[in-house]
């Protein structure tokens, strides 16, 4: 039997808990970590198969033997938008701990504006014992933008917890339970829309959407804070001075952002002394590294047993 | 046919929504609203049905037809503490309104607390972008102390969104999908609770229950800040000096509070300072008034009918 194919692997990002080392979960191949290696080679001859978050542009020329991507994380946009990228299989991360990890965050953002949280916040800090008109779950419609498995597990979480949720993708889907709408049908479903969620990719239709044109079309609850833009997706997505403008004018109610134009948020943003948006650091569904290296284990598997790489890339689509 | 006996109202709290008017409700039968009308009668004779909050001492002596008493809340220690409280049936509020209603906020805090929402708050106020070590909902154990309608449907939902869920009452429950303890075995319950969740009644059990030897047999998880207490039951039943010092010497690393000992909670308490303190105006499960309205229609109509009442206070347990 030949030596199995070494890994690469070329990681941008922290592995925050000590627990998620890669090599926990590989366990017969060789990791070769890009991030932590020291005196590698220029060619990596016989490396099939890498990991990647954000490669630099001359990696793949390094891999003349590479079969198959894998993205680290859910979007692939950081890999899409490089040049030179070969003609290959890229396969997109999808696993429960990640789905699960941003639907906790999108859930959490929902339940936060619909019952004030942040109002709440600085009437504690005032001490201020005073309590607000509040709307039910069921009186706020949800619209999910990105209908994948993030954004359809993100929906029946809300739909638990007592919101009404409708859909928004691409192209038509049916989905038990729940409104969806298309690219023909936009205005109708931001017409309904209280909380607008941002689960989509970025790719050359998505980059800069959510303006003002958008955020003037959506529905408003008079009780709470209302309309909010919640972006879990690619802050590439979204057009931030008009986002702050809109706070400013009222066009935006409140705003969730995890993700940002440039990253990390530069310190100079207005964005963080909104009082009405909460802000967290790219971090509603970090990659558990270990249920990421079970996955690729499970691809490569698949790969080399001659079955069909599963959460390939649709690279006309770009996602 | 008989004119439909008159409904008093003495409901000692704000009706928030403009549109949750108890009359709207209530057609075919006169309210009197002690809190808004003037003039009335020294005895309100031919007064069959009271729908209550907060009731004054002497409220029973001027209704001497009285034949049912209506809670206008989930507790009835407001009703139960009073002097002078005839025999005769208390019905709790029982709607999904207010049950949505407090399990959004119970859901809501688990959520905080586990996606470490207020050290974020922290961060964005100083403009700093940190991520931070972040366990998942699967690996945090709710515990649930009272495992009534409200209890239950928290569970239904905490489970939904990934959480552990196990719950305690009095007397044993057997509950699908869930491990339940009871008086006997309140010690393991602990053990294995990282976020302890009150929606227990006011009774002379439960009074000063929540001090510092049962937050001292919860378990930690250490990459958030835990153990946490959640109280929305009743401020009695908790040790807010007890509270304090735990959260100062580190026993408890967070806590969620709905409910005090005083309420409102005075200017001069210290918990309003602790940053990982999230308080609330005692408004989780604010009672929807058309709902409530509804239900005591509904009540009325049974009882009239010749049914059992239901929801019916169980005197000798204190709820």
């Amino acid at each position: 039997m030949n030596e199995p194919s070494p890994l690469l692997v070329d990681v941008k990002f922290d592995t925050l808990r000590k627990s998620d080392r890669f090599s926990d979960g590989i366990k017969n191949r060789r990791i070769i970590d890009l991030q932590t290696e020291t005196d590698l080679p220029e060619i990596f001859h016989g490396v099939k198969y890498a990991v990647l978050w954000k490669p630099d542009a001359d990696l793949f020329q390094r891999l003349p033997d590479l079969e198959v991507i894998f993205s680290a994380g859910a979007g692939v946009d950081h890999i899409m938008g490089r040049a030179g990228v070969p003609d290959l299989p890229i396969v997109r991360f999808v696993d429960p701990t990640l789905t699960n990890r941003m639907s906790e965050w999108v859930c959490l953002q929902c339940l936060m504006h619909l019952r004030q949280q942040r109002r709440y916040d600085a009437a504690q800090r005032d001490r201020i014992w005073e309590e607000r008109p509040q709307p039910e779950a069921s009186e706020i419609t949800v619209g999910i933008m990105g209908l994948g498995v993030l954004g359809q597990d993100s929906a029946r979480k809300l739909k638990a917890l007592g919101f009404n949720v409708i859909g928004w993708s691409r192209s038509q889907k049916s989905i038990d339970g729940m409104t969806c709408f298309d690219q023909n049908n936009l205005d109708s479903f931001l017409a309904q829309t209280q909380f607008l969620v941002c689960l989509l990719p970025l790719t050359a239709e998505t980059r800069g959407f959510f303006k003002r044109d958008i955020f003037e079309k959506l529905q408003r609850q008079d009780e709470i804070a209302s309309p909010v833009l919640i972006n879990a997706g690619r802050g590439g997505s979204q057009v931030e001075s008009d986002i702050i403008a809109c706070l400013q004018d009222g066009t935006l109610g409140a705003v969730s952002l995890d993700v940002f134009e440039t990253e990390p948020l530069p310190e100079s943003s207005p964005l963080w002394d909104f009082e009405n948006a909460i802000l967290t650091p790219h971090m509603a569904a970090t990659s558990d590294i270990r249920a990421l290296a079970a996955h690729v284990e499970h691809q490569i598997a698949r790969h080399e047993q001659g079955l069909p790489l599963e959460h390939l890339v649709d690279k006309e689509a770009g996602y």
